[in-house]
């Protein structure tokens, strides 16, 4: 069933499916040409039209942040999954069922003390886990040191407990910090030369450790060698956002996501009042500290031209406050009159997208096509 | 079906229900007191079991920040709804819909455009809607202030368009920003004055003006006098958070909404991860600008005792890191181990339900209930 823009209730979250194909070819053809695999990380649109579109462009395999994710891709016919947040012994049980029921899953952990859960888990139900050992590239989060003597005795408890090593991997999350290429290409070359690095490690002592698998979006797409990598991850690539736009490693006409709101109201203070809050729009702030902050959105017509100086300022759960740069009160209300519609590009992309059960999915003939994603655990 | 504490996956979000119930008890007694009728915001819950422990505690009718919880309240029997955002023109066939339905459900304006709109379609649709104006008490969003030459306009136009002006309402927002009684008695009666005066004004016009209702849940319990008021709107005062900690109008044992999680890892600097990130507390750093910053919130033990000094500080989709005022690492990792669990109290408790599908429920004897609440528009 499809609709027409005009024909939306507001608020929505408007997918422009021209833009994210662009996208999405642009990632992989990069991806292709440095010679190693992608694995799109699919938390950013938890959405099944937009992961068969990165699998039909050439992505091999999925990467999840949880295992409702995990269920829904292998229901849907995608078996190689990475669960790419280290798993709670808890979780081990819902793991094992996936993999039970024939799906490729693989776990990960960072420490000999999860890596012994999973060990006494899986040889009490006879499961050889396919295991990823996490390192820590740039102090950002979570995984171990390349110098940290547990990285080798993890690989060796996995192996030694029949386990499958199947390599390490890192995110550079701190590349979400810069904005130039030359700090990106660095970040990026530090993330492959650490990752292989450990991988190179446990092959020393013996161990065998196939893949190095690495990635964030920023890195992805500054990288200038991936040698001694197997695979690429990254997921906002798939929509792009205001903070991957500050960061410098997108265009504005390469957002893929908005909002689309109505004017409500407006202020004597040349507030334009419209009906997405930060219910819509989330509450993410991610361009606060980087080079232009654009508040909780930027404005754009409702045909998605970008407006100067207009940005949403301040949110309530259901107002969202428009100001812009320049303009008189009755300017402001003849331009922007109640009733009238805008869209609004979000700092976070991930975020946004989770405040809604669905994406209005338009095509280039602006067609409009509901397309359910996942909310929760 | 009700399930165990032990039982249940992480991340959720754990409602504890002898804390609502005394929270719900609480506001009712207290406006009953101030001899004027209580009508719930439910955009904090957004779920049907708390709404009706709300109304059976004496609340008159309902607020909502949404007609599809205006749908959803009388769908299950609640026919006195109060759609307290500005209309959208587009809106006035959905609200129409209910009004056919048999929904007694009132809307908001704040604009002569906007209610010349309602009027227009509320004549074409021989339908006499129940229009509230939109005052504005404090500068904190939308609404007219008294002096504005628009009220009594606003109030004319419904009338003599055949509406019915059901009276005027504010909302004191920037109580949000105080943290003492003396500035939120201040304020408290700012908001009745002068949503007090906005009716007396529209009456000295010789337009009839029934009702005035006012509300925050920091200026509801705050209040000395609400003379001249007809009800008072509140939402969060179901659960309280962090934010009205701050502000003072709740002890910490009457937080009663938190997200269970577990551990999943440690890190080198004293950062323990657990698997509730943003995506489970939401973006909301509503505390940041607060007498004291919980970050992504305050940590408790599994049963739920505060843990001085421990709170999320840094959070990414779905891994928060967890830092500790005090403690070495191996302090640390001993006291809170992998796999074991912990609870955190959210900033605000309306944009961290809203990142759950369901609240799991649990009452005084730890027996637990899942609980569904509505997402998205």
């Amino acid at each position: 069933m499809s609709a027409l823009l005009s024909s939306l209730d507001t608020p929505v979250a408007l997918l422009d499916v021209p833009r994210m194909q662009r996208n999405i070819q642009r990632m992989q053809h990069r991806i292709n040409e440095l010679g190693v695999r992608l694995r799109p990380h699919v938390k950013t649109s938890k959405c099944l039209p937009v992961i068969q579109a990165q699998i039909a462009a050439g992505a091999s395999g999925v990467t999840v942040s949880t295992l409702k994710e995990a269920e829904h891709c292998f229901a849907e016919g995608i078996n190689d999954v990475f669960y790419a947040v280290a798993i709670a012994p808890g979780k081990l049980d819902q793991a094992l069922k996936l993999r039970r029921n024939g799906c490729r899953l693989s776990i990960l952990t960072d420490s000999v003390v999860a890596a012994q859960a999973i060990v006494a888990f899986g040889q009490r139900h006879d499961e050889n886990f396919d295991v990823w050992i996490e390192i820590d590239c740039d102090g950002h989060r979570s995984g171990l040191t390349i110098d940290d003597p547990s990285l080798v005795e993890v690989a060796r408890t996995l192996i030694e407990g029949g386990m499958h090593l199947r390599g390490v991997m890192t995110h550079a999350g701190s590349s979400y910090d810069l904005d130039t290429p030359e700090a990106l290409q660095a970040l990026a070359e530090q993330e492959r030369r650490l990752c292989v690095s450990a991988a190179e490690r446990i092959r020393q002592a013996g161990l065998p450790c196939a893949e190095v698998s690495i990635g964030s979006t920023p890195t992805a797409l500054s990288a200038q060698s991936l040698q001694g990598v197997t695979e690429v991850r990254a997921g906002v690539y798939v929509f792009f956002d205001l903070v991957m736009h500050n960061i410098g490693v997108c265009r504005a006409d390469e957002l893929a996501l908005s909002v689309l709101t109505t004017v409500i109201g407006h202020q004597q203070d040349g507030w334009i009042i419209v009906d997405a809050g930060w219910m819509a729009m989330s509450r993410d702030r991610g361009t606060q500290r980087q080079r232009e902050d654009f508040g909780y959105g930027q404005v754009c017509s409702e045909t998605g031209e970008w407006i100067d100086g207009a940005r949403v300022t301040g949110a309530n759960q259901e107002h969202g406050i428009i100001t812009l740069a320049t303009g008189s009160q009755a300017d402001i209300t003849a331009r922007f009159p109640i009733g009238s519609r805008l869209r609004i590009l979000p700092n976070h992309a991930c975020a946004t997208g989770a405040q809604f059960p669905d994406y209005h999915a338009c095509d280039a003939e602006g067609a409009i096509q509901t397309w359910s994603r996942l909310h929760g655990w």
